[in-house]
């Protein structure tokens, strides 16, 4: 079952929207998805700051109070595992790609998310979309994820679980869902933000937690580590078993998967 | 007064959509935007075509029938000029960004179109976003539209029309919205579709009737024209009179304008 949260209250069904809803129009907004754990909004905070800060970016106006209600009353109904998704528009608008502020548009829904999801391993394959690093895009979680999904349906093709994305100039920056971290000789290295790489959350809690070295990394780098992992905010961290076919190195991440779960 | 065509007819006022469209939520989907000119709506092959090669490349299957029927409909109350939007989406589905074959959403609109706004001159500034030729959805009109909507806002707060967006090599790709031609000793060149380029249909017919040369151009290239127009279905040919604040050469686009006006 499905709740959803629309115009500033639970409801079940399809919402109301505008036709000329620029979220549905021009994918035009930010999304964030937050894992609820027994009615607990897992880094709730990080969650609602990032969506402030893309949608600032944007010039989105953001309806913090609406957003606070929707996350605890949606929460609340989450015994177990649930998703809780925020989906913040740019609202209605008359055409024209540049338009003054508008009144934006909050939909929440909250579904079950299955556990066995979080720490399985995980098959990647390099796709053949790159991300652009030279939009400020690649760095926050629009409504545009055109790309993302593309790759993702050429992963699934090609029979691996996830695709791992390049840049422009051919650097790893993470996977359509994941960021992505290499470990060698006891180091921890992640592509820096730059690259047109998520500011992934739980990317951010293993920088608070170890020393990572943000640094630009090529699929080679993938494929000399002692380990290659995956890591989000619902799935937490995914050992990387092979890329493109190759099997890859599997060291222990049992010290990295505790210090996630020690902040959550 | 703006006619919407949802769920297979006509009605007025909001949409009951699913909270978990895709077009909603990932910008997972297509559209074209068609000019009604006293309930003809024109190049309506040809943007059904595209719309259809877009949505296969994305996966996405095309309810025929119901787009023929909202096209119909819709430009049927098109009395004077009007704009014509067509919104294919994925349709509803669980989370996961590569899904199996569901069922479409189309949202069709029809608003009044200010003919003025045909043939109109443009100024352009060129974006700091880039256009990511590294993709396939950078020659497809999907929803997922924010790096145009960013360097709108960029054109908008610096005071010009538009945003000349390059890719990430540096070549010219088009505006937010509408495709750029360069004139030079009587030679007409355009960016070819693989530097990033979105297919526009007006830069298609001017291709079917002039000598034109596909040819990657630099922003120098513009600087140095006799003249420099920009393309689209629903303003036709607009002179670019400057870029960067750098008055351009304005060489006679009657021949163009006309050649255009003709294949209507």
């Amino acid at each position: 079952m499905s709740l959803i949260w629309f115009d500033g209250g639970l409801q079940a069904g399809p919402i109301a929207l505008s036709a000329h809803d620029r979220g549905l129009t021009l994918g035009d907004g930010v999304f964030e998805t937050i894992l609820v754990c027994d009615k607990k909004a897992i880094w709730r905070e990080d969650h609602v700051a990032r969506l402030q800060a893309a949608a600032s970016a944007l010039g989105l106006s953001v309806p913090l109070a609406d957003i606070n209600a929707a996350i605890s009353a949606l929460s609340e109904q989450g015994d177990g595992y649930h998703v809780l998704r925020l989906t913040l528009t740019r609202g209605v608008a008359a055409r024209g790609l540049a338009v003054p502020g508008l009144s934006p548009s909050l939909v929440a829904t909250l579904d079950p998310f299955d556990p066995e999801l979080m720490f399985q391993p995980v098959t990647l394959v390099t796709s053949f979309v790159r991300r652009n690093e030279f939009s400020p895009s690649s760095r926050m979680k629009t409504l545009s994820y055109v790309d993302n999904i593309l790759a993702a349906r050429e992963a699934a093709r090609s029979g691996s679980d996830d695709a791992l994305m390049l840049n422009s100039r051919g650097h790893v920056c993470c996977t359509t869902i994941a960021n992505v971290f290499v470990l060698r000789n006891g180091q921890l290295k992640t592509p820096p933000l730059k690259d047109g790489v998520l500011p992934g959350l739980a990317r951010q809690k293993l920088i608070s937690a170890f020393k990572v070295s943000e640094i630009s990394l090529l699929p080679a780098d993938l494929l000399q580590a002692d380990a290659v992992f995956t890591t989000n905010s619902l799935r937490l961290i995914r050992s990387v078993t092979a890329l493109d076919g190759q099997a890859l190195s599997q060291a222990d991440l049992s010290v990295q998967k505790a210090a996630l779960r020690a902040v959550m």
